[in-house]
Formats: structure tokens, sequence, C-alpha cells
């Protein structure tokens, strides 16, 4: 099926546009008064990830009143600790949390391996109806937690201010937390090319933790398990090539590291200048970002200035997506939604002649 | 008063010493059982902050337990505003508050200036009083918070998950931030001015966050002022240097615009590869940091292992003032501290031939 639009993909490729495409992260979600009926309807949190049919409802719900260039598949990060038997469950009002715990090295060595195809279809079930529904509009994203940003979560017990216990893991029992990370490793691997499989056209690896982590740290403990996700990723699907994003928060001073790593894409945070990060790596990949998601509280001329100085920071020429620096916040007006990817397509276009 | 250690002036001057200095930031604090008792003893937090003889008391502590290279006064970050009038709070488990917020530009015009020597003579009187007690065994440390930091407390009341408030101040009326921020940067450098006439011989500006901004806003916002403040502050007293230290938390993305400041040393969070800020800015600035407090909870083999990496990663010659990238946690066991401050003096001398 040949696509519509196919802005997106191009950027990625680093190939010519005619406007910069953008997508948000958390695009589905709370800010929504139509996703936040979905979920009441659903339920709770993971029943809606788990119901393939709501699922793609949420995934659609933004392009009905947005011009975004992408869908991303609505689910958690945290569905393969769930699938490998940690127990996922969100207290209403709190993160995640695990019912099991991850505390020594006879933990690591226990956990399952998951078998995607039974585990998780409920995913794979969404990506394909998704596609279905999509048409070709826009092509559809997959995505997964770094094994860092997993393993985080698994040893915590849910979210931490300080990581106190991860690292304390890290720190004093680095071969059980290479275990654990291969393992992780190898389970995310099969998981993204289950949702390539079944549909997904570009893979967003997202590393929130990994920029808690010391640079030394970050290498030996996330990036190169990123790097070898990718390693092992179906690279092209249906005639066309499948990019893999890698997006680490706070990961700003590691771009050539993670340039490194074979992705195609690095998401960038707000903190990163993106026009120093295309002087840095910009000819071996394309960026991606990077607006302050807290920008769209403020009134449509600080969003437009800002998108404004964004594009302007990146230049002319291929190689941007432009996203936020993370993902929206479920206060946001949807009306600063619409300014914001106006302003994307509006004020890109004299970058692309 | 000749001083009997200047190890960490000397440091920071990027001349020759024996062994790298160090101190910790919040090294005067909860994790210390002395300290606990004469909080408990002084009340509450701001009562001991204000009281001159318990401050001196509890800045002296860690120095009878450990070798530290550096006092640093005990005060709060948030005095100025207190003195402008905001009524600083603790309330009990949480962080700082405000009674009073500022929200509009009228608010930020009817702010008073602050007048250091009355309203904030309990600092003073502090500083005075742990120069005598310190007897020249080492050099004391003066300190204020940046005024992008101050003014996100005062806008939000508090800490923030997000800083929704003082990002949307400043991007819907950023004449009135700068009117804020103009008016703290004066205030911050008298008291800095009045803490090095009263005795500090090194002062540090803790820009917190400062590391949550964009790379644009972090100059204007924050950056700017501080260079503003560098640029008022006493050069020389009791004819010795009076060097001044920056530390912007997540700033290390931004370390040759911090040295262009005209600050004497750059302080780094454990993000931070000190190897490569050397490298970037060794020339110009002495490096502090940047162990990653969270080790502190690690046994002493991965502590020694990590102070071993740091200083090989800073190598050898001068420009290094050992510290924490954060301050130490209240969980700490204090003969972990004990472990660190030794693995500094004992692993570095061989980078001091």
């Amino acid at each position: 099926m040949s696509l519509k639009n196919d802005r997106f993909l191009k950027a990625l490729a680093r190939e010519k546009v005619d406007v910069t495409p953008v997508w948000m992260m958390r695009q589905a979600g709370r800010y929504l008064p139509e996703y936040r009926a979905i979920r009441k309807q659903a339920g709770d949190f993971l029943s809606l990830c788990q119901n393939p049919e709501l699922a793609c409802e949420v995934t659609l719900q933004p392009l009905r009143r947005y011009a975004f260039d992408a869908a991303i598949l609505f689910s958690d990060i945290l569905t393969i600790p769930d699938a490998m038997g940690q127990g996922l469950y969100f207290a209403e009002g709190e993160g995640p949390k695990f019912r099991k715990v991850i505390r020594s090295a006879a933990d690591v060595e226990s956990l399952p391996d998951v078998n995607i195809a039974d585990e998780l279809s409920y995913v794979t079930d969404a990506v394909a109806l998704i596609r279905k529904e999509l048409n070709g509009s826009v092509p559809l994203i997959g995505f997964s937690g770094s094994p860092w940003t997993l393993a985080t979560y698994m040893i915590e017990g849910g979210g931490s201010k300080d990581f106190r216990l991860a690292k304390q893991f890290l720190y004093d029992h680095p071969e059980a937390m290479h275990l654990l990370l291969d393992k992780l490793a190898r389970a995310v691997t099969d998981y993204l090319n289950a949702q390539i499989r079944a549909g997904a056209q570009a893979v967003q690896i997202f590393d929130t933790w990994g920029g808690i982590l010391s640079s030394a740290a970050y290498r030996e403990f996330s990036l190169d398990y990123m790097s070898k996700i990718i390693g092992g990723l179906i690279t092209e699907n249906e005639g066309r090539k499948v990019p893999a994003i890698v997006f680490t928060k706070n990961g700003g001073q590691w771009l050539q590291a993670i340039a490194g790593s074979a992705c195609q894409a690095i998401g960038l945070d707000w903190t990163t200048d993106i026009g120093r990060a295309r002087s840095h790596v910009g000819e071996r990949v394309a960026l991606q970002g990077n607006m302050d998601p807290t920008l769209l509280y403020a009134g449509a001329d600080a969003i437009r200035r800002e998108v404004a100085a964004i594009l302007k920071s990146f230049g002319a020429g291929p190689g941007h997506v432009f996203n936020l620096g993370h993902g929206i916040t479920p206060e946001v007006d949807p009306e600063h939604v619409a300014v914001f990817v106006e302003a994307v397509h509006e004020l890109s276009s004299q970058y692309h002649t």
C-alpha cells in the first residue's frame, strides 16, 4: 500500500521534504477529552493498552484533530517486564508499579524469556489494526522502553526520585545488572521486530532514564544495549527501510556516542541546541525534537516564536522531524497543540525550497 | 591569618597541589547524627539557619570527622527571597515554600530592595564566627542561589516537577521576568560581597534549576545574570583572590558558555565526563566534581573504583576540586563518606608529582 504522506520517513532518511514533519510524544493522551472518555470506558490504563480496538481508537484520535505526520502506537513502555511476570499495575494518581521486584542476582536468573507472540499479542494486534485503519494516511511508529529504563522500574518497583536501588544494584552487582540488561535487550529486539512485522514503519526506543547515569555508566549500561537491539532489528519491510530512533532524555552530552549506535535518528530533549547537535552529528543521523513541552502552556505568540527559533537553529535542508523534547502533559489546552502543529508546517516551508 | 591548608584555593587557581582537594555539597547535613541533634535543638530548619552559633556548629561538624579541604557556610539558598518579604517556610517532610508568590509584573515591581546588612546579618554573623572558629585550618566557601533558581521558587511558591508556572511566566512575560532576575542579581551580588567581607574566601552560585531550560533560555535567563553577578563581585580580599564557582545542575552541554562568565571554576554534575570537560574548558577554568552522590549507597570497593575513574578521567596536573555531582542525601552511611574522602586523597597523589 502506498503512503499518502511520507514526510516523516523521508526526513528520517535525510531526504528532501516540502515542510518539516511533526508528531508529539504522548500525542494520544490525557490532554484530549476524547482520550479521557475512552480511558474511562476501558477502566484502568492497562486495560486500555491491552484492548487492541480501544488502543487503535486512541492512537487515531489526535490525527483527527491535527495534521500530524505520523501516528504512534498507544501502549506502555513497561509491557515487557509485565510479560516477564513482574505484575505491572497503575495505582490511581501514581505512576506505574510492579508487584514483584528484582533485588538479587537470583531474581535476575529466574526471569523467564518472553514469548512475544503469546504474551504480547495484544500489542501486535493493535499495530495491525492501526495500520489497517490508518489506510496509508501517515506512517505508524512502534516503540519500546530501553533495557536500562525497564531495569530501573523492575528494580525500584516503580518510578523513583534518585534511582538509589537501581544504581546501588548497578554499582555493587555489575554482572547481575549486565545479565538483566542482556535478557531485556533480547526481549526488546524480539518485541520491536514483532511490531515491525505487524506493520510498524519506524521504531523508537525510549531511554527515559539513561540521562541519570554518569557518562561512562550510560555507555556501558544503557547505550551498548540499545546498540545491540538496533543491530538485531529488521531493517527493511514492505520494500521500505524501517528507521530506528533513539531518545535518551538528558542525553545531549552524548550525541556522538548515540550516533554510533547505528540508529537513523536521535531524539533530543529541549535542553539541547538542535543547530549545535546538527553540526556535531547531522551528517550521520536525522534529529527529532525539541520544543520544551511546557511551552504549550504559554500563549500562541510564544509557541510560534519558539517553533520559529528551533526551525532556524536547525536551518535549511532535510533531516529534521519536529517534536516536543518530552511527552505532552495532561493539562495542556488542545487548542495550543493546533497552534504548534500549524506553526511547524507553516514556518518550515522556507527551509525546504 | 595564614591558611594551614590552601589546596582548595590553589586548585581553583589551577596551581600545583600535593593531592586533589575535596569537599561535598551539603557536607553539613542530615546524614550526620550530630547534625540531626543540633537541628532538633534549633527547632525548625530556618531557625537553625538564622542562629549564627548553631549554623557555625553544623558547618564545623563534618570537618571533625573527615579531612575535607574546605568548609561551606551552612545556610539556605532561599534567604534572599525571604528577606524580600516572600515568607519562606519549611513544611515538615516537604521542601521550601513561600507564603507570597510572584504571578504578575506588578508583583515583581513591588518587590523591595534588600538591605543585606539589616536583613541578612544572621548570615554574615555566621560567616565571621565560622572563620574565627576555623582558625585558618581550611578556607570557607560562601554561597547563594542563582537568580533564575530563586525566581523559580518565588513564582512556583516552592519546588516543582515541571516548573510550569515559572516557564509560563518566562515565555509570556519575558520583560517582567528580566526585571525580576535583575532585582535578584543585584541582591545576590550584594549578598555574596557581604559574605566575602565577613570572611568567605570563595563563593559558589548554585544554579540548581538552570538545567531545566532550553539552551537559548538558559543563556538569556540564567547564565547572563550569573555573569552580571560575577562581574560585580569583590575579586580580592585579605591579600588573596576570591574565586567564584558556578554550578548549573544539568549544565554539561553549556560549559563553553559558562566558562565565558568569568567564573574561576565550573561545578559539574555526574553526567558530564570530566576529562572531556577539561579538554573543552580546562585552559580557562578549574573544574569541580563530579561523583554521582548515589555511589555513596554502594560498597567501599565501588566508591574507590569510581573515585579512581574520575581522577583518571581528569588526568595529571592542577585544576580539579573533587566533589559530588550534587548534594549528599540524608540516608547515606557516614562511614561511606570516610571511604570517599580518603580515596580522593590517597588515589590522587599520583596525578600531582
